[in-house]
């Protein structure tokens, strides 16, 4: 299986591709980070994030597309950015029948360091050990973006199973399709 | 001047079009509401609203976008939605070249009723004289898309003027283009 995650962010878009399957050691396929400058008004850069995005889900065709899930934090400026690049990551990937999953960040870090409260250094030292990396992908929305197609692949399955029970009994669980 | 006026939501998106100038009777082209399920995952609705609003675009050949500008408030989960489709409003209309503008609400009310805590039925009210209309457009959020439109229209050119000038002056204002 190969994942396509996004760390959404207006000035700072982190995409990585990660290829295996639950108990095989992982593949890191590509990481980066989709860049837009504050200078630009907001409709703009969400085009060039779109475009972005676009491209990367043109050249490595991912089965799934794993999104960080938003929550309003503290700063409300940042936090309406972020929804919005997580509507547009949403859409490239729904508009072409692509699997849509989301995870909190507390999943994300739970998932890859087995601590829901771990820090930035901890979540991209796991990533660099699970990926087998010379060092640790750069800036933390790269790495990120990394650890979230990791749980895609790792929880995903299960999730899905969970959500297809869900969907049988006709309640709506975290992911969606 | 055509305006389309973008009410952003994912349950309701309102959408209204009027066509005018300052000083002159404006003139309703179209108004209605974009709707998704809340049965549906979100990324679908999100797809949803691109295709609505794209339709829209298409059929009535704007050259403004008017977008309400999204603030946090008490719900969060109705804020990120918000903020989603927001983002698929902004990108529709800048992808395709056309100015989008962002009015906050309370803008919007002040433009249309000179009072910018006036409540949804005096915005209603006022939308309804304003445009000559026999009955006022259901729901609130078709009616909001149209003040939105109104008040670009009425207000947009003085505030594309401060924007240039704040261009040359190298700091950024409320329009965006």
């Amino acid at each position: 299986m190969r994942v396509l995650g996004i760390d959404p962010g207006l000035t700072r878009c982190g995409v990585g591709v990660v290829e295996g399957e639950v108990g095989r050691p992982l593949r890191l396929v590509d990481v980066g980070v989709i860049r837009t400058s504050a200078d630009l008004p907001i409709p703009e850069r969400l085009v060039s994030i779109e475009r972005g995005l676009e491209a990367w889900i043109e050249e490595h065709r991912p089965d799934v597309v794993a999104v960080e899930r938003v929550f309003a934090r503290s700063d409300v400026s940042t936090v309406m950015g972020t929804a919005q690049a997580s509507g547009i990551a949403m859409v490239c990937a729904a508009r072409r029948g692509l699997r849509v999953a989301m995870h909190t960040p507390s999943e994300v870090k739970a998932a890859v360091s087995g601590n829901g409260r771990a820090d930035k250094a901890q979540v991209g030292l796991m990533v660099t050990r699970i990926l087998r990396l010379d060092s640790t992908p750069k800036p933390a929305d790269a790495a990120d973006a990394l650890a979230l197609a990791i749980t895609q692949i790792w929880r995903g399955g299960a999730q899905s199973r969970i959500e297809a029970a869900a969907a049988k009994a006709g309640v709506q669980a975290g992911v969606t399709r």
